[in-house]
């Protein structure tokens, strides 16, 4: 990562930390050294309102560069710190919601004269606009995406399970680049590298609030496949994440074994007619509320209410902000007010759920501009026979 | 997982909560979630000393049984407590080491007059001595390991990269029933299903504390194969994770592109004299540290202690415990005066990186038992010409 890029992103969380009084923040969890730092280390990187970021590596041990040093433990930077000639901060941010209890009282325990409040929320507003080089390494991973789409009907065989179609999927997915890794902001969510999910497993209630969860095939890693043969008559939903470069793009398609019933066809164009109003609605200014409930309304009218983005257990939300993680901000979500602005890029996934058949639906990532948006993955939308 | 295996579980984690005084234990990170509950639910296991667990979901919602509540947040668990009649814990302990800050925070204000403790290192502790359904799970997890690492030779093309060689060993790992996902204990460390290194890729100086780390393909996600070609004369480790039911196995095994120079094979069979030296030694009782003086002292006399466990950066350990986390307790390491005890289960991985050819030696899983140790993960341990 370029060196102004770098000073471009942490420049944006400079500025949200001049307007909340704070005028320092000591990073470690690996995506935000990702963005501050363009790469993951075990170190620390401290950034001062006024003055250049400094970086403190634990390992590896083969890093140099200017305001870099190398440490055994993080008790080391106060007297690093000190010998650079900073001031102790005033007013220190830590990333309270990601840092483990104990690690956050370590490092707070630093600074035993300075104001030590959560960074996390401020982290992750800056991080929800993208820089044009963001947007563009999203532009980048979507066409990996769709190349990666594009040859899944060469892989599917009569009578696979689900998850024998899931493996060679993933496996398309890491030939075209995929790092695999799926990452999501808090400490809870699991999943592989996505879920590939038919039939009624579509419905399946998950742990998570995902649009959909699917069963899995073991109680420690509940999600995803289970083990359910591919049959005439269902549809086949997939919806792996597109880590290419980091940037977790996020694109679902749909597949159908055979001919699907006539039900099945009506309800993905309604998801294809959500994300067409949904998306000539995006703007900057534009509530995220505003654009759930159009989906919502336009979803009841059709009748599929009830089935919208699952069943037994239905998500509330259309739509997620991506980023470094699979979950950032916005949600489009009901009562959610947040604005969209330039450069916010999200995932929508209007999705509908068939008893007896499976998941149909949409999702595609995109980038708000300044006229309205961008799709960022651009593949068939149809259903495809296998 | 059967309620009295369950129920087990959660006696160990009692016993060392009485003998510190701590009254409940409020549970809600993933594997420990797994390990006292049976499966991942997005809720909170509370675990009182001296009366049953209660269960406490937000999702999914069509979990039922005794003992379990449907909650939307973790405000409603002490007024749930009161309606069973249960008294207010006096020493509570909540995951410390794994709770994110404010998370912690949240649960602990939940309870203002109790004194609230990290329970993460006791937890830990419980869960490095397997029950005897655990070890079961572990030997049948090393069968399907192994039945993949039989069919690695088969997926070899020549001139294919280390990277696309991988792909096709995950592949067999996910078709054998692999859940994928590696779980490590800690905020840091981050990895796929594992690494395929091959050449000088093998020295690469990883940012954890791997015994091998390798470049990667992307700064985001620096480890293990980085397109190094498959190159006559080079030898390839495999060694991915064994996540084929919660419990990560883990096992190393070493190809060779052609044959390799004889210094390779002189060096693999160190590893071998090591890790054969080490199992001799291995039973209750014993300190780690005693375990890895040895195995510095035979690698000393052969001449490979400036290669092993790394050239550039070197990992200061023989071998780590396992279970629901690839990094549990015991660590084979210096001055660790730990003891082991009948069933805990370890990786030993002596592993030597020859500059020019790459990586060489072994890892397998073990169990400790009354009388010595019994392999978990059984496999052809020569180098394997492919």
């Amino acid at each position: 990562m370029l060196q102004p890029e770098l000073k471009l992103r942490r420049d944006k969380i400079r500025s949200l930390m001049a307007q909340q009084g704070i005028d320092a923040a000591l990073i470690t969890c690996n995506t935000n050294l990702i963005y501050t730092f363009g790469s993951v280390v075990s170190g620390y990187l401290y950034l001062p309102l006024h003055s250049p970021a400094l970086i403190f590596v634990k390992r590896p041990n083969h890093l140099n560069g200017e305001h870099l040093f190398h440490i055994r433990k993080p008790e080391q930077i106060v007297n690093l710190l000190k010998e650079q000639g900073l001031p102790m901060p005033t007013k220190l941010m830590l990333e309270g919601d990601e840092l483990p209890y104990t690690e956050y009282v370590r490092l707070a325990g630093l600074f035993p004269d300075t104001e030590v409040v959560n960074g996390t929320p401020l982290i992750r507003q800056a991080r929800s606009v993208k820089t044009s080089i963001e947007i563009e390494m999203f532009r980048r991973s979507g066409i990996a995406h769709a190349k990666a789409y594009e040859q899944i009907p060469t892989t599917y065989r009569p009578g696979m399970t689900d998850l024998e179609f899931s493996i060679e999927i993933e496996r398309l997915m890491r030939l075209e680049g995929s790092l695999g890794i799926f990452r999501v902001f808090g400490r809870s969510m699991e999943i592989y590298m996505g879920s590939v999910l038919t039939g009624d497993n579509a419905g399946y209630p998950s742990p998570y609030d995902f649009a959909l969860g699917g069963q899995g095939i073991d109680p420690a890693l509940p999600g995803g496949a289970n083990r359910t043969p591919l049959q005439e008559g269902q549809s086949v939903m997939v919806d792996l994440g597109g880590n290419f470069n980091g940037y977790m793009g996020d694109m679902s398609r749909v597949f159908s074994i055979g001919r699907l019933p006539d039900e099945a066809y009506t309800a993905h164009q309604v998801c294809l007619d959500v994300q067409e109003k949904v998306v000539s609605m995006v703007r900057p200014g534009v509530a995220c509320e505003e654009l759930y409930n159009a989906a919502i309304e336009l979803v009841s009218a059709a009748g599929f209410a009830d089935r919208f983005m699952g069943t037994g257990q239905q998500a509330k939300f259309i739509g997620h902000g991506i980023g470094l993680e699979i979950n950032e901000a916005p949600v489009l979500a009901p009562r959610i007010k947040q604005q969209l602005e330039p450069g916010m890029v999200f995932a929508l996934e209007p999705k509908i759920v068939l008893p007896g058949i499976g998941p149909v639906g949409i999702e595609n990532s995109w980038v708000v501009t300044n006229e309205g948006v961008e799709k960022l993955t651009n593949c068939n939308e149809e259903i495809i026979a296998l």
